[in-house]
């Protein structure tokens, strides 16, 4: 049982998958919007890996998205962006460019997570994986934890991999008036998650001997200076959607409410060590509500959607690295 | 003979491999920095597929590039990047995120045309096609006109592809001081290409008998209307690089005065129909140059490179479409 009720998949014309690779800690997931939807981007870390974010500037013509993908394998994972697309050729789903065979081109921008310090880096998600993870996908609330992309992330990394947690995807949906906001998150942030809704530290950068939690923030105040951490080896990276209709310029916006939400959920967050992005996808397959409160709706998901993967994601042990996760730390020893 | 001299490979630590597809007119082109070069984009039409450009925001952490790859194919022609990567990865060319195997990150931006509509749209740069333009670089001045990511290039489409002519790919550079900028463009545009040295059109929309040029901005200014043209179904791309050192913010900005060339080149350019991008490397193996200078130079030979590439290109009969080369027209007919 989950900390928070909903997922991604309540949103009205929004179906999840899954694909998780066998050799290591790694995968992908695919949020599909077979029918479309208005889509938009915002990239707030400072490491990200990226593919067909700057169609989604609202100033640029297309808007229309087929799906999002989120993988991990650092850059090597944006080419399951590509058996992704081919899954949705398949289906004859795309912008169709001419009537000949071949002239379908579906828009599936993607972003990536750093897991290529946990087991074999030479394993990481190509496009048979994101084909898999289309295969995969439906209507059904998706598993949360260490799956697709989830399945390599780890948290609270601020002072090194040794006093790390497991991290993972999660997922959460609000609902008012009708329309519902989903969020689909992996978290492989840098920094610690708290549940915001009471401050309460769930999982991250753990004490010396490794049985609690060691408060990343409050230890930077403190004058503890974090280890020096390898470029771009972190990011939170999601999938925000609505089943009410969106412009172009709003999918921006409701993607930057998104992101608030991982500020109030990830401590610190959007550092020069993580490639922090979110997606944002506008269905319009139930009304309209008003923009401000869907920004609401939009950071609270996505809070919710961290906290959820905490309490989803199981300890694992690769090599000589063990990384508990939040269920393994009682409650008297956070 | 072209027009102008030089190439993008004068430029120290800059090698150009083409990869032209067998089956129809399309391929890919790579520019490879081996020691690295700090990179930038621009991004300045409206209808760009692009990967990995997110990181190249100056305020983003990572600043080296190891290849740039343009390419046909509209987004399908993204994973031909994954090839690229693939080859830097057997070189050991990457940023190295951790000592073991695998543990190599390549970073290989790039930017797609559109060409779908010439010959069987199945066949599209994939993965091995970037790596056989990587195989097949060098230090040597590239081959210009239908080859590589202008394979299937087309201009002056504003009144139609029944009107348009071929287009490609073209390269020059100039040197000032010891300092040389060179730039290598695919040209794929919606407009019409003229030289900015005479104002002298080159190639473009053609008259009703296809014997002529039409001047396209002419035809607008005297009321005539332009077919509504498909979403995207245009685009130029191309690399401008100096081995004059430049931050990640001057590299950004370089690429903007790339840009000013195409403008000059290019009429109309960087339009809702167009996905322009131009990425700019610095490859610090020269001496330093006032920055003003190098953005003088950048668009001087942004636009002799979308000159050589109309001298360079080859007339083409694809299915029951003919599309002539600048060459096809005599310089009365003009």
């Amino acid at each position: 049982m989950l900390p928070y009720p909903g997922a991604l998949t309540d949103v009205l014309g929004i179906e999840v998958g899954h694909h998780t690779l066998a050799g290591r800690p790694t995968g992908c997931s695919v949020a599909l919007a077979r029918a479309g939807a208005v889509g938009g981007v915002d990239v707030r870390g400072a490491a990200p890996g990226t593919r067909e974010t700057d169609l989604l500037d609202p100033a640029n013509l297309v808007s229309v998205v087929h799906a999002v993908l989120l993988t991990g394998g650092s850059a090597w994972g944006l080419d399951a962006a590509g058996g992704v697309m081919r899954w949705l050729e398949q289906q004859g789903i795309g912008l169709r460019v001419g009537a000949a065979a071949g002239q379908l081109v579906p828009i599936v921008p993607a972003a990536v997570l750093f897991d290529l310090h946990l087991g074999d880096a030479r394993i990481r998600p190509d496009a048979d994986a994101g084909h898999a993870a289309c295969q995969a996908a439906s209507r059904q609330p998706p598993r949360q934890g260490c799956v697709g992309a989830g399945a390599g992330a780890t948290v609270g990394k601020l002072f090194g991999m040794a006093h790390a947690m497991k991290g993972g995807i999660g997922s959460a949906s609000v609902v008012v008036d009708g329309v519902t906001v989903g969020a689909l998150i992996a978290v492989n942030a840098l920094g610690d998650v708290a549940d915001p809704a009471s401050g309460a530290p769930i999982a991250g950068a753990r004490t010396a001997d490794g049985q609690r939690l060691r408060a990343s923030v409050g230890a930077v105040l403190a004058g503890e200076r974090p280890l020096s951490i390898l470029a771009g080896s972190n990011t939170t990276i999601g999938v925000i959607a609505t089943d009410a209709p969106l412009t172009k310029a709003q999918a921006r916006r409701l993607a930057g409410a998104g992101h608030d939400g991982l500020a109030r959920a990830i401590r610190p967050v959007h550092t020069m060590s993580d490639g922090d992005t979110l997606f944002a996808l506008g269905t319009a397959q139930a009304k309209a509500l008003d923009f401000n409160v869907l920004c609401v709706l939009a950071a609270e998901a996505a809070a919710r959607a961290c906290v959820n993967a905490m309490a989803a994601a199981r300890g694992a042990r690769i090599g000589d690295l063990y990384l508990p996760a939040a269920t393994d730390l009682t409650g008297g020893q956070r």
